[in-house]
């Protein structure tokens, strides 16, 4: 029996196996790839630069290759296989299951792809068609094939008989589907439930016929919800007749729910959720740069309100020190109110019904956390610069942007999500805009009125 | 069959449940509330109000309450168990698993949870003490200990013999475990291996003597990765002597796997991962005061290096519209940078013998962002104020914060990470202390250079 694995391991072997390439020992790492782990290689090449993959790439046993694509994330994989040959992608591929093949296959650009597929045989390609013929992130996109089907009238010991014949089982398999003579689903059999009933009982007395089948058009979001609501280790996909297509391991969700997860924190930051961490140069470059140029455009937002009041700016230059403080403030206020929407929304809190409770509940809390820190602020300016007057505008400002943060940090997200605009991607741009212009105008605005000559 | 469910019927639910309560209807939503499952009921009681919450408690069934409390998030349990007696939690406790209970008492204040304990009869009461021996977050903290082991010299026969007898199997058992006579672990049998070996066989022979086990003060994060790196569906714990304490299912992981993954969202926006978004007013405001008010301190940094420069801001308000731009641009850069760097980091990508190449390659990229941006903002500022000087001064200073802004998000990170500081709470605080710092420095400094008198 091993030892539990340490996380370190794999950045010692990373160490190890650059050091090898450097010192050109690719024997000696080909040898080391033999006896790792599809997973530890995977994650071996994603912490890698994209020029080191390419190297270890060729070291890899080809029949070892396919395992390794399946693991990676869709960017590393592209950069891999847009330097492979048509026909090496061929050879790779026929090792791979066909939902995993498919996946791989939707990546590869069209002339590349056509050529993969024309070098498969024919029943290997009627398969793989059939399965990139379903949309990708969608139940069909995910589905394996290989289940065991059983008939309601036989008895338990004939299958017991039939399955010590074929000797193994379908990977991951807690579960038989029962179909009727049309193919259609009719509900599943567990090994559990198998193994503790008597021989001479019938499949239909043992089958549950409560469970639920998802339509192979389901989301793949909504798949994963599925899973962890009724905590399945897989479930059968049907089509719109109720026929039997082939069933969701929990092994395949899996990812789906840490993606899901990991999206919103990706899109907030404006970076892809598959963004490779070690993608070139260039390519990064290009990526953040639309993001940034869409922040600049909201930053000369900012600007433009400040130069609207260039007139005190210049009277007064307290008031350019100051400047940054309010938005700087409900900027922070209102992405902690965005982050928590965002969060609710992703898993159903929060609907139509109960928006404007939260709605009402953050201006409550941006307006106490307002008042609080402006007091805190008035203090701090009438105590520094002797000036009561100035506390009392920032004060004012301050408690005015983080009540607005509050309620954009709410509405934002919500608005969006009716518009089928992604609140993760776009709504932390458009808050900041409003938290910096409703920050500036109410601090610079005030100003004018109390101060300006 | 029943047909998929959608992800508004709790939204439906939830409308139709409050209209029930409004109109004090309680018998109809305590009818309700007997054909629900325990994650409807869950999802429903975390979408509500804190005071609707203690309301529709009260309708809920008692025998189902066990089953909710685990469904619920530790802040929304917490605040339902203040409010019950402590017999009514020994009640609802009876009908807990183990590990689920355990957790639930170590949420409580510790009068209560004695109270409760003593309330127990004694064979539950040192079941319940054992479980929480264990550490919180640890392997042992949730693991079950209903396991099924098997000895090695039995034949399958006897075991199938023995599994029909017992009519049912522990909830989500893939695989059985085989002891040896100390109780020691030595090996898994899987379901899939039990129905397709032949009967006379014995154990040992068809057990996979590499099942790797996980010891009992593993960490819970560690676990979730292993989970994921095998696609287990269950593992065996045993303690330092090898012996086998309990099992540990996906279902508890998958959770591990969502929070962690949401944790790094959460915790970038000063939020607690398991935040309650229906908490009262009071208690959100308190929570999120302190991030405002560390926010605030580094605010009054950026605002001291400006006041630095009141000399040139008095003399030429430009310079104060324009303050802005480049700690905004900074921010973001570096806020991206961060991400990926936390995740890298979450995910195993990052660690101190990469950790010199995306250093490398983040500044590369702030650079050459910096560049584009400096560019397109001189020829902005240029003809708007027909200034080219200014423009330059802005140019200089973009690109400066923008690559110090890819240094930044890089070692930030993993400068906190070795002093065991969470990167990602701490992180954007620092970072944006440096990019305000750096940028403000950066362009009111250049611009005393060139401009001041």
């Amino acid at each position: 029996m091993p030892e539990i694995s340490e996380q370190e391991i794999s950045q010692k072997r990373l160490l190890e196996i650059n050091t090898a390439l450097e010192s050109g020992m690719f024997v000696y790492v080909r040898k080391m790839f033999q006896h790792m782990p599809a997973f530890d290689i995977a994650l071996l090449l994603e912490s890698s630069t994209s020029r080191s993959r390419n190297v270890l790439w060729q070291l890899i046993d080809p029949d070892l290759q396919g395992e390794i694509l399946e693991e990676l994330s869709e960017e590393v994989r592209k950069g891999i296989l847009r330097n492979m040959q048509p026909e090496k992608v061929a050879a790779v591929a026929e090792g791979m299951d066909i939902d995993d093949l498919a996946e791989v296959l939707r990546t590869l650009p069209d002339s590349v792809y056509k050529e993969v597929l024309n070098s498969m045989d024919s029943q290997d390609r009627t398969r793989v068609e059939q399965a990139l013929s379903y949309e990708e992130d969608t139940a069909g996109g995910i589905m394996n094939t290989d289940t065991i089907t059983l008939r309601p009238d036989i008895t338990i010991d004939v299958i017991l008989r039939y399955l010590r014949l074929k000797g193994e089982l379908p990977e991951a398999t807690d579960s038989f589907y029962v179909v009727n003579r049309k193919d259609q689903f009719i509900g599943s059999v567990s090994l559990a439930n198998l193994v503790t009933a008597r021989p001479e009982q019938a499949i239909a007395e043992i089958t549950d016929y409560d469970t639920i089948a998802i339509t192979v058009e389901t989301e793949e979001s909504e798949v994963a919800k599925l899973f962890e609501r009724h905590d399945w280790l897989s479930a059968p996909v049907i089509d719109d007749n109720g026929q039997l297509l082939g069933r969701i391991t929990i092994d395949d969700v899996i990812d789906i729910i840490r993606e899901d997860a990991e999206h919103s924190m990706m899109s907030m930051a404006g970076l892809d959720d598959e963004a490779d961490t070690f993608a070139p140069v260039i390519k990064s470059t290009q990526q953040r740069s639309i993001w940034l140029g869409v922040n600049l455009i909201t930053a000369l937002m900012a600007v433009a309100v400040s130069s609207m009041f260039e007139g005190i700016l210049a009277e007064m230059a307290i008031l350019a020190v100051l400047n940054t403080l309010v938005p700087s403030m409900g900027g922070v206020a209102g992405n902690q109110t965005l982050t928590l929407v965002i969060r609710g929304m992703a898993l159903g809190h929060i609907g139509d019904n109960n928006a404007r409770i939260i709605l009402n509940k953050e201006i409550a809390v941006g307006f106490l956390n307002g008042l609080i820190w402006a007091l805190f602020i008035a203090s701090i300016v009438a105590i520094w610069k002797q000036d009561i007057v100035l506390g009392g505008i920032i004060a004012f400002a301050m408690l005015m942007n983080l009540t607005v943060a509050g309620l954009a940090g709410v509405a934002t997200p919500l608005v969006l999500k009716k518009m089928n605009i992604d609140p993760a991607l776009a709504g932390s741009v458009i808050l900041t805009t409003i938290t910096d212009v409703v920050g500036i105008f109410a601090f610079l605005g005030t100003a004018t009125l109390f101060l300006g000559k």
